[in-house]
């Protein structure tokens, strides 16, 4: 629609997931009027990631070095491990300030529909894990916070059913229930049945 | 949050119109997961756009040369002249397929408060423009289509008392009123109106 590389920069924008149309032409009128050196910026950023990025070996989460903060951190629990699917999981659960072991990134759920198998996660590397002490201490709970969605709920399953074997360690689950702040005649059925069997004596 | 890399491009990709933190963080890791090759075409769209973008001398709209694809066409009436505020509207005009004329682009609205008056938009050039016959043929009607908020109704009455002096020059304005597909009762006061006050005989 537009001439040249402002049409140009406009394709490449809509290409970004959740960026629309509209969106884009918004972001690259932006650029047009933006200092070159914002836009520099945002160039070198695109060409680190484009180079690499490095993923902690222990947990495979984003790094800046091969082993990443939470894994290099001293005061961490290390007997604790916390499976999420995503990097992003790891941040949300590091801003409730609850947890204080450490992490193992899957890099995805279960969906065979979609090609994605065991293989496909980093599910050899947390058995691997599991099975070696790290400085002398025994992994002994492994908590599986996988999204409670169709793949997140059959990923847990394949989870528990390898871990089994392992003698003396506890699988936990992050609890299903109503969220804080909501309204209960607004809850769903599945999330209000899932309260109802997960309910607690108090 | 993040470490590294990908932390600086979640930054420098929430800075864009309309990217919020959590979309800053999907594309960053959607560019994560992208072929190097893809990445380095987005790179290469904003560095043409950062060397700079070229305006139509007649017009101000984005171009590839100095007269735009617009301003170049034989079959557009060189008497007619649409004024809109930005590249964007005359896309917006354009796909109406309606308007056969030529566009004037004034950069903006007239807005006191953020320091834009009229010499900071594209108004001496329409004023050349109307003045000099270009290709033997004068400009004959000045269709204002700036946009129907306070800016724009602001920049409207200022063209109206300046093109005044131009002797048989015709200087018309969008219409106001209903937006079709609409719903009457969902319709505002200032809306409703307007589509009164410039009912049309049928």
């Amino acid at each position: 629609m537009y001439e040249g590389p402002v049409q140009d920069l406009i394709d490449e924008l809509g290409r970004l997931p959740g960026v629309g149309p509209k969106s884009a032409q918004r972001i690259a009128f932006h650029l047009l009027a933006t200092e070159p050196a914002d836009i520099e910026r945002l160039q070198q950023a695109l060409q680190k990631v484009k180079e690499g990025v490095v993923f902690c070996d222990v947990c495979g989460n984003v790094s800046a070095e091969t082993r990443c903060r939470i894994c290099r951190d001293p005061k961490r629990d290390l007997a604790l491990v916390c499976v999420v699917e995503e990097p992003k999981d790891v941040q949300a659960i590091e801003r409730t300030r609850e947890f204080k072991g450490r992490y193992h990134v899957l890099g995805g759920a279960l969906d065979p529909l979609s090609g994605v198998g065991p293989d496909q996660l980093r599910i050899r590397q947390l058995l691997n894990r599991i099975g070696t002490a790290t400085d002398g201490v025994d992994i002994s709970e492994v908590i599986i916070a996988t999204d409670p969605n169709t793949e997140g709920e059959a990923t847990a399953t394949y989870l528990v059913r390898m871990l089994r074997d392992f003698p003396g360690l506890s699988v936990t689950r992050l609890a299903s229930g109503l969220p804080m702040g909501g309204d209960l005649e607004f809850a769903d059925e599945l999330t209000l049945g899932r309260a109802l069997s997960g309910r607690r004596s108090m």
